[in-house]
């Protein structure tokens, strides 16, 4: 019989880069019981991403965070909107090229994250954020595969 | 007790654009009866995208078009696939650094939404198109959380 | 009633390009019986990723790799990260602006795919490697819509 359970998960993040939510994530999908289904992450906010990345090497994040600020450069005169300041609107195209959701199946009460894959927030704002993120969890509770 | 609804969902737009279907989307879940769940919105095309930005100052959407056609130059030498003029692989382009998939939770009949988001259907070709969306919302009907 | 089935799809790559996996695919849907659902891909690594994309022309393929190989140069000095090689950040960057998942709703048994879209894994190390995919698929058994 499947079932559902929603929840909301809140990262406090220290400013821009990526903080990884993994442990958090797998927190709330055993506090659902569910063993076989689906986890689905849903960010409520257009200045910050989730990301499935390498949870090995730090330098790997350092390296995103590198070419993404020189790809989308902050105060860049392209942009119009720089309502809160020059990291406003490359926040919002780090967001549009990356990713608001996130689904990863649950088997045998596991996430089924590669043995390098960490799930990860992304802070594109400068400042520290409280971040909220809507969790979904489906499938069936207490039994193995 | 779960159960499933799946629709479908046409939008025209009116050329290269963000049209925000936040109204609509919101109508395929009200129609559905499910209060609490998930909704996958899927687009049925190549060459257009799914977002979720923010709702608020225009600006932002203006910047995102701007940002993305200096990105990817329409008649870029590089491309050789130019079958249906030199907006045709940009367009490609575009769709595979952003979404044609989006998930969103559903709690006590409303989107999870965040307080500046929006559903957006991005057009990326220059001339506007009638935009195909397979809709599925799967979760529990008539009552509260 | 809803059901649910988990499965896993591995796939060899023969380097650095798009693989279509299509078929592949629709058989894991067609063994799970479900005919009106969802599917769910979720592909267990952080230097390939998932796409849907144009299976018509094969130059929308080449120009994708075209496009990909000249905005995240391999062997980029910006990078520190290159334990395995040249290639090894650019494809996290390149994995961090596609997909690492993938939802797809099922409509009388078949994948509610557009009729030019392709569902492609995309090798981005030069290597080919053997890719292994979580498969979720949920919904309805055995009847039509």
């Amino acid at each position: 019989m499947l079932e559902q359970h929603l929840s909301t998960l809140t990262v406090q993040t220290p400013g821009r880069g990526l903080v990884e939510i993994t442990a958090e994530v797998r927190a709330a999908v055993a506090q659902s019981r569910i063993r076989q289904g689906l986890l689905t992450l849903f960010l409520r906010h257009t200045s910050a991403s989730l990301l499935i990345q390498e949870n090995a090497d730090p330098d790997v994040r350092a390296d995103l965070e590198r070419f993404f600020a020189r790809l989308i450069g902050d105060g860049d005169p392209l942009f119009q909107h720089r309502t809160e300041g020059p990291d406003d609107m490359p926040a919002h195209v780090r967001s549009a090229i990356t990713a608001t959701q996130l689904a990863v199946p649950i088997v045998d009460g596991r996430l089924a994250l590669g043995t390098w894959q960490g799930v990860y927030l992304w802070e594109h704002r400068l400042r520290g954020h409280a971040r909220e993120l809507a969790v979904h969890v489906m499938g069936e509770a207490g039994k193995s595969a």
